[in-house]
């Protein structure tokens, strides 16, 4: 099964894609989708576009996606839930099926406590991943999210379900 | 000047078209489209392919999106985020600019005053559009954020010509 994670963001969006066969898991990419333009609507756009190109790339049969609204102010979180949009939307268009997780239950899988610091994050997804390199902090948490996903699937026993609807 | 206005939502989202030719502005269509499906990313995938069908429908030239975060809460905030994030990426897909207004601004251009009812907007948008049959409010908001593009670009246009004579 190979696993899209997505850490939806306006200015960086970072993604990450592993690949899970039984209790093996390993890297296949990950990297950074860089939101540019003049205005909010072209900075989308070139994040669609970015994000279709990995989609298309690397063929996940499955995505997830982090769901958070951290900002403190409602700008904030407008501007995350408009890249969230986006994050969302690309996997559904090429068929995915697309989970949710929120950051403290991609920490408390991947590091084992819901209130992790990024570094610690990242030295887990480094351990999980041997000799991956990362594109950034956001390529990290895309990582992170995917691995989430992966032994998610698998302790709720929908890996097979998963990989079944994969091969047909 | 054909110009599609979207009053951005997760279950609804209003579109109309109109057409302006020097003060002559005239309605060409409205609608809603309605987001459904099992989980967030396949309801704004349908929400993606409507939308982009009344472009290709209708080939407007420039968008306007109405710009708000009037939720009280984070996660009605981000819902709205994420159905406005559509919203700006499928004119932009299509090339299109995309204008962004402020509820109030829209309010004030069309009604005359910022704070309006619902109610007198929809009046004012029927006065303006005589004949017109509206899908429902999120249509009409629609069409009065279509309207204040108009009214906008003519000003904008008639202050450009003004610098242009005063410069000549």
């Amino acid at each position: 099964m190979r696993v899209l994670g997505i850490d939806p963001g306006l200015r960086r969006m970072g993604w990450g894609v592993i690949d899970v066969a039984g209790s093996r898991i390993s890297h296949v990419g990950n990297g950074v989708c860089t939101g540019s333009g003049s205005d909010l609507a072209a900075r989308l756009h070139t994040l669609f576009d970015q994000l279709t190109d990995v989609v298309e790339r690397f063929a996940p049969v499955c995505a997830a996606v982090e769901h958070t609204f951290v900002n403190k102010d409602a700008a904030g979180t407008l501007k995350l839930g408009q890249a969230r949009g986006i994050a969302l939307l690309v996997p559904a268009r090429a068929g995915l099926s697309v989970a949710e997780y929120a950051p403290n239950a991609v920490k408390k899988v991947v590091v084992g406590v819901g209130h992790a610091a990024k570094a610690q994050v990242d030295h887990m997804v480094r351990m999980q991943l041997p000799g991956v390199e990362i594109a950034g902090p956001d390529a990290a948490d895309a990582l992170a999210i995917a691995l989430c996903h992966a032994h998610h699937a698998r302790f709720a026993g929908r890996l097979d379900a998963a990989i079944a609807r994969a091969g047909a």
